[in-house]
């Protein structure tokens, strides 16, 4: 007899985009030129002085344990960055400094949900997101979101769906795989649909920073009553650091910290250390020259997806993606990756990996490659579908 | 309202050793010399090697996601370990790089565990290993292990506690708090006895090459279908760096990588390539004057605790920690390490932190900081006890 996997794992699914990029890699390794459109991954690397400031680290310092809920500094440095760039005062004490934003992720799912409880998640939305609520033995609902309404929950939504087990609403501002964002009003009114039914409202911001034509902004504007995650990866081009944090209300400071102790012991004390440096005036410049190139990028996408009949109804103001309609083009937006990555050598990511609301009839494109590589991918698409 | 906490929180027990820790703070901001023997961390810094090869990286790469399981160099390297050290065959396929150990007990915990099932564990024991399990709704059965067993557990003990929902047993060799070890037979016995009830024998050797007296050892010298959970963090001095790994039996791969790609993406790029020199010749041989040194620390501290009255029945073997007894000078360690700390100015760790059996009878002290501190505390610790 061996033992046998739990249920979770039966239930649990795998990024299937991974597929997609080990078909990429083969094709890559016979030599063929692939642009890679597939990627969650800023192109650009960790920015020079956050660098410089783990090599600092390294040069001098001692890696140790650091508290569970991070370096006192780091997490001053992140209520810093609430004061400077929103006007906020958010306690260091309800900051969380977490390996990566999975780590915020499963903190929060962890510290809210018990067997059989219900999630309100937005579909399509992270992958991730669902399969945390599975693994800590929760239900994921999923809510379909539409183009109409900005592929974002209404909270006349939230109020039919909520039932006597719902914990919370999850939502992503701006999202994946769809790139738009929620104004301060509606934030509003869903936190307060949730609020009045004695929910949590989980507000993903891991894209806060690259939004393109409108301000960053924060839920924590809307209430502090919320729980949100953020990441050192997207807009601070820190992903293969793993480092994240989480905002929760207050009073729950000592359960999130119980729960890091045991899952984590610390985040990373290296990257930590880098990530002092996040918040510099040299770092802000450098990355606001990249947000600035991630707009034209989609300025560039956008039209051109639209000229060769994909279909991209809800404008995306954030992060790196678009999430085109693919109806025009094919039925089946699988297929067409596929055909895609085989005959015209570009990488895409099919809607079947963030949710079951209408999977097959989007693709995501990120604009996390040069602009030249995006036109050269597009013109490669228009051969592909017969239109050049 | 306000949303509540999970049923896990409250179930889940911080670290008791935390609240230790913050007096010794506060009496060193006070002036006090405070010994500290309660930390479960090498005092010696990453190696040079290692913290070259980072530098190197960093100086280099980009630091982007790896694969989900982590670098394919490290996971040949980890296998060359166990082929160097042990003539073992270990396919890297079947080895998971993770964030700590703590992602190794994450993963396994959860890949094998649905609600309602049980794991044994020996108790006294590491702390979070039935928090993991709690975590994922499962049922962590303590298993009193005691100085006459060497605080390992027994087939016998095992078969007779075992129950129609058990899914597991894990041990730890050098264990966490006792410094003892399992011989390769008893291993054997354990893990025959757990196989043909189907279950998972799930071994922490977290401390694996810290031995003293006794060559390392590896549980996969009995086995290969068991789960072996091993870190960077003791041997190689790599606490905060926070990688380590899972090596699983052939045919779970698939299932951890799909665990691990939701919970981690991937562990700490900036760690994996550090780690790549974690097995070169030239770390090897500053490990191996580490572990002398820690040889001879135990060998200091053993003998001058039962001088003072303390009873170390179980010889400890591996690790850096003795489990006294203290019967014989106090009716409550938790106290006695009250005492400690306040008179004698030295940081112990009372066994209320490793379970439900006996532990206001022992106290660990971890040898983790240098001899000369060590005679020290021990004088002092004299002298609050009368005996000088």
């Amino acid at each position: 007899m061996s033992p046998h996997n739990a249920l979770r794992c039966q239930q649990i699914q795998p990024f299937h985009v991974m597929e997609l990029l080990r078909r990429a890699r083969e094709l890559e390794a016979q030599g063929r030129d692939i642009v890679h459109m597939e990627v969650g991954e800023p192109d650009f690397p960790t920015p020079a002085p956050i660098v410089e400031a783990a090599t600092r680290f390294l040069s001098a310092g001692e890696v140790q344990y650091t508290g569970s809920l991070g370096l006192p500094a780091l997490r001053e440095a992140i209520a810093g960055h609430y004061r400077e760039r929103f006007g906020l005062e958010v306690d260091p004490c309800r900051i969380a400094v977490t390996p990566g934003a999975s780590g915020a992720l499963m903190l929060a799912i962890a510290a809210l949900t018990d067997v059989g409880d219900v999630w309100q998640i937005p579909d399509p939305g992270y992958p991730s997101n669902r399969h945390f609520v599975r693994a800590f033995e929760g239900i994921a609902r999923a809510l379909p979101v539409s183009a109409g309404a900005d592929f974002q929950p209404t909270p006349e939504q939230v109020a039919e769906a909520w039932c006597e087990r719902c914990r919370g609403l999850m939502v992503a501002s701006p999202a994946n795989p769809t790139g738009t964002m929620l104004d301060p009003e509606s934030l509003s009114r869903l936190a307060a649909t949730v609020g009045e039914r004695g929910g949590a409202l989980l507000v993903d911001e891991i894209y806060q920073g690259l939004s393109y034509g409108i301000d960053p902004t924060t839920a924590l504007a809307v209430g502090q009553d919320l729980f949100v995650v953020n990441s050192f990866s997207k807009y601070f081009g820190m992903t293969g650091w793993r480092l994240g944090w989480l905002v929760v209300p207050e009073g729950f400071e000592r359960q999130i910290e119980k729960l890091a102790q045991h899952f984590f012991i610390c985040p990373s004390t290296v990257a930590q250390h880098a990530a002092l440096a996040a918040f510099s005036p040299a770092t802000r410049e450098i990355l606001e020259t990249r947000r600035a190139e991630f707009a034209r990028r989609r300025d560039l996408l956008l039209p051109a997806l639209e000229a060769l009949g994909f279909g991209v109804p809800a404008r995306p103001s954030g992060a790196f993606y678009v999430y085109a309609d693919v109806s025009r083009l094919s039925e089946d937006s699988e297929a067409l990756a596929r055909l895609l990555i085989e005959q015209a050598g570009v990488a895409t990511t099919p809607g079947l990996d963030f949710g079951t609301h209408l999977p097959r009839r989007h693709l995501r494109f990120a604009y996390t490659t040069a602009a030249t590589r995006l036109e050269e991918g597009l013109a490669r698409i228009g051969r592909v579908l017969g239109q050049s």
